[in-house]
């Protein structure tokens, strides 16, 4: 299961849901590294299907990925268990301190997975927080993770103590570049309901 | 030229400066890939050796080491030729985003670079800054690096844009954890003026 942004896999409107959806990961420089994967399921919340347009207040998805063989006739396996995952937690975005990661254009040319790493910078209607990035388009849909690092031993001091969680997917920016931010949806009981959908297809959550 | 804390090369009192100073690049459980290097000059600045105690107005030093084969009969290497180099910008804590290097040994047991990442927090008497942080004893003397990174095309918009420059030196902490933060003194004029110093020996700075 991978998380994005409501707008990179629905219209937001009657036009519904966008199609043909594949997951890179790791791509860098033309490279996949982990091949590419089909999609075969996809859900997003009511709140953006039903009102498309930023700040929304719950603009993310979930997409489930076929598991795929890594070498020829080799056994299925699930995205999880090729690049690892991030865990998840709610309602922690302001304050926190995030790693924004993605693919934005304006910084080599989409080429390169970026790493933002800041602090929040102000609350929006509704129910939004911005932070410093100077990414722009090309990054809708990356996660925000809280303490995205290698554990160390002892670590995990402080608020927003748990380590490599997302807590935000990046939703929106500004034409202007100031301030220099992104904005994203604080996940609540609505990314709780979609995870709880998707979850529950067989295969998932286990 | 390594940077570091005053209080790591001085008493900050009339018994002066300690000794026997060596520098492991990238030293991590126990190997220390670049090797060590002898010291052969050190300077700090006077707020710190006439009147050591944190937070200080210039808890920082600098130190020159030997220059070093790094294959048996190879040529003599400046450090910064081995390991590359960060710049430096004066008067620019507050605000800003730092990456914190060092080896605190309240995570992996000082056996690992650790970097810690965080805004400002708030300001402090005299001439200091604190931001968030989870690292204890053993990281002072690392750098806090603005913006370290990579450098990614078209990339370093928004306030504090240049790219790898130290701003600052870790040089205290609290022994509560609550709040969890370190703090730094402000290089400001004091830092240009023993940079002059140390980089008008020979060798240094060209």
């Amino acid at each position: 299961m991978v998380a994005t942004a409501g707008h990179c896999v629905h219209s937001g409107t009657f036009a519904g849901f966008y199609d043909n959806f594949v997951f890179a990961p790791s791509f860098r420089d033309g490279v996949a590294p982990f091949e590419s994967r089909n999609w075969r399921y996809v859900i997003t919340t009511g709140a953006w299907a039903s009102g498309g347009g930023v700040p929304n207040a719950a603009d993310y998805a979930m997409l489930e990925f076929d598991d795929q063989a890594m070498t020829t006739g080799g056994p299925l396996t699930k995205i999880g268990n090729v690049t690892g995952w991030l865990g998840w937690q709610t309602v922690s975005l302001n304050p926190n301190h995030t790693s924004k990661l993605g693919y934005p254009c304006n910084l080599d040319s989409c080429q390169k997975m970026q790493n933002v790493m800041s602090n929040n910078y102000r609350a929006t209607s509704p129910n939004n927080v911005e932070y410093g990035s100077d990414a722009r388009g090309g990054s809708s849909g990356g996660p925000w993770v809280q303490n995205f690092a290698v554990p160390a031993t002892s670590g995990g001091a402080g608020s927003n103590a748990a380590q490599n969680r997302v807590v935000g997917i990046t939703s929106y920016g500004y034409l202007s570049a100031d301030p220099t931010v992104q904005g994203a949806s604080i996940p609540d009981s609505r990314w709780v309901q979609i995870w709880n959908q998707i979850c529950a297809r067989s295969g998932n959550c286990n």
